[in-house]
């Protein structure tokens, strides 16, 4: 699929690697990639790859340790929150929220904004009633419903939404306000891509592979005095209490993952932490939704204080013209811009990691393409 | 732990690595590092890593499906057998195991041989009675209890054994006769090392991190007529039968760990397969037991008949000199000799990635610190 066909000069430049658009697993920092490839055989001289260390081995130890650090200063996450990294991608974490949070009660509120509020919602009520709060439904999930229209019940156990659709492009760009519930963020496809007021929830999770690291890790930020009581039948490993006490490594973690995502954390701290890359997210989102509006061969259905700044989709004015956009954006090296059968259409998600030169190529292109076909 | 002080001289050659003895996350093919580190920012020209490929693309569609085909012939995995490629270790099959395979049944058997076993036992009791059918505990699991000694029940959904136990060192050189009971193993440390009947077996799992890859990926091997039924509250990713029907892509896998456990078969297949490595293994087993057998400075404690070639722990005859023993290894190059704490000692681990020199090596070295020391 991401195979072009362009000639290198078609190509962005550094061992000629494509602009890749997808929505996860995506794009990495090069940066990163090449410093994992010349560390790979043999890490700092000491023998061995970070794949072959003993995850209690002092190495690995303080690899883990760095790279947690690094989160906590990227996001300065409150001492009332632990970090753990885990398993099994966010779609695990849907069963291990409602198993680690509900403590005892029988419901719990979730926001449906779209596929993976959907998904959440039905690994959810294996364990609770849910109680549906609020949705965007009834526009094809094309918005972020408002605070005032949310329906929350007293009792319960927590708030859940997905505060970035990724396959709707939908994000909250503020946070609800639940009281005394805790909330409870699907972050996947935005976390670190601004700054963040860890202290407001209960808990966040995200999988990694979108602006953490490689997929196979997930990350959850999680309340410590939330945790400790889990729904009977809960695995050890999905016990979150049991993994912070044990510095996330019950069971051996995925080694090779942390220590990428480590050096991820390494490369936003060098662009300015979550302010630096906020700025760069916002210069690349503008250059995409800017020229979306200003013109009428392609279009974006999200209401425009709800947009997305990391998943883009966009939809031709005729689809009939679908196929030959992707044929000649695959040749110039622009990748994986294919919008989720779902919704059909376009997508461009712009992560952290996809430079601007690659937001402007895509712009460029698309220009072009509408005036050839218009 | 593993930054070796010796000279260029004392260590392997090749970028000077050293000869790892972990027990896991282990040591892998230098040959399967070399491969992945050549192609790791720009994957067969491609113009993106492994890492950031969508794991619905063809390219890793592709690769995820060649390894489970090159694992299919390593193994020679029968038709009846789904292979799944998963997350969360074996320590997450020990509930998934019960979660999957009690359809409706109340009780499973277990053999207990040691810490692994324990820990199997204990998360199945989260879900059915265990029945320990046998147990070595009474010789300080030194022994695989022989199959005339198990009390199996009538009733049991399935009965599950350690077919390795990589910190006792135990390993059974034959297979239990369960009858239509479906047989279970954890073959986490020692799979890939010998060839193995599968269709005997109506499930088997393995974790990644000794003998297929990096840590993160765990390999199940399951049955295809024992899947559809699951406990209540299993979560989607932990069902057998929504993976095998997904690919093991129900969620997105961790398919960087996946793209090297299959560099890792076509290694093993270029090394004449199981029965290639298995001549290797036996060597190098034999090097290391035989020297032990043939002095007193050194003893391993498991019966003859039973002990593992994969792990092999063994004891000075005076514990005073285990620090100095582990500061001149390490020095040599001979790393992670260091026992598990329960037992105490020393271990080498000596899976299919140790390459024969290691092990001789190992054994020098054990010489000339018994004549230092005796």
């Amino acid at each position: 699929m991401a195979t072009g066909t362009g000639t290198a000069m078609d190509r962005p430049s550094g061992a000629q690697r494509i602009y890749n658009f997808g929505a996860g697993p995506a794009t990495m920092p090069v940066e990163v990639l090449e410093r994992a490839q010349a560390e790979l055989v043999n890490w700092h001289q000491a023998g061995l790859s970070v794949m072959e260390m003993s995850h209690r081995g002092t190495e690995f130890v303080a690899i883990a340790a760095q790279a947690e650090a690094k989160l906590r200063k990227l996001l300065a996450v409150p001492a009332t929150h632990e970090v753990l990294f885990l398993q099994g991608g966010a779609t695990l974490q849907f069963a291990g929220v409602p198993m680690n949070l509900l403590r005892g009660k029988k419901k719990a509120d979730y926001v449906n904004t779209g596929e993976w509020s959907k998904k959440a919602i039905s690994e959810a009520k294996k364990f609770c009633e849910v109680n549906v709060a609020a949705s965007s439904e009834d526009r094809n999930f094309t918005y972020a419903p408002k605070q005032s229209t949310w329906k929350l019940s007293k009792d319960a156990a927590y708030v859940h939404y997905c505060s970035n659709e990724t396959i709707g492009g939908v994000e909250f760009h503020w946070t609800p306000e639940t009281g005394d519930v805790p909330l409870v963020a699907d972050m996947s496809s935005h976390i670190l891509s601004k700054p963040l007021d860890v202290s407001k929830y209960g808990l966040i999770y995200a999988g990694a592979q979108k602006n953490i690291g490689p997929a196979g890790l997930v990350l959850v930020i999680a309340r410590a005095d939330l945790l400790g009581e889990v729904v009977a039948g809960t695995p050890n490993v999905m016990n979150y209490k049991l993994q912070s006490d044990a510095d996330s490594m019950l069971n051996t973690p995925p080694t090779f993952s942390v220590y990428l995502a480590g050096l991820t954390f390494d490369w936003l701290l060098a662009r300015g932490g979550l302010e630096g890359i906020a700025k760069v997210n916002a210069h690349k989102a503008a250059l995409l939704y800017d020229y979306l509006d200003g013109q009428d061969f392609y279009s974006n259905p999200v209401d425009r204080e709800d947009r997305s700044l990391m998943n883009v989709p966009f939809r031709l004015r005729d689809d009939k013209h679908d196929a030959k956009f992707l044929e000649l954006a695959e040749a110039r090296g622009l990748s994986q811009l294919k919008g989720h059968r779902s919704v059909g259409g376009m997508r461009a998600s712009i992560y952290n990691a996809m430079p601007v030169e690659g937001v402007e190529a895509l712009v460029a292109f698309m220009q072009e393409f509408a005036r050839a076909h218009a």
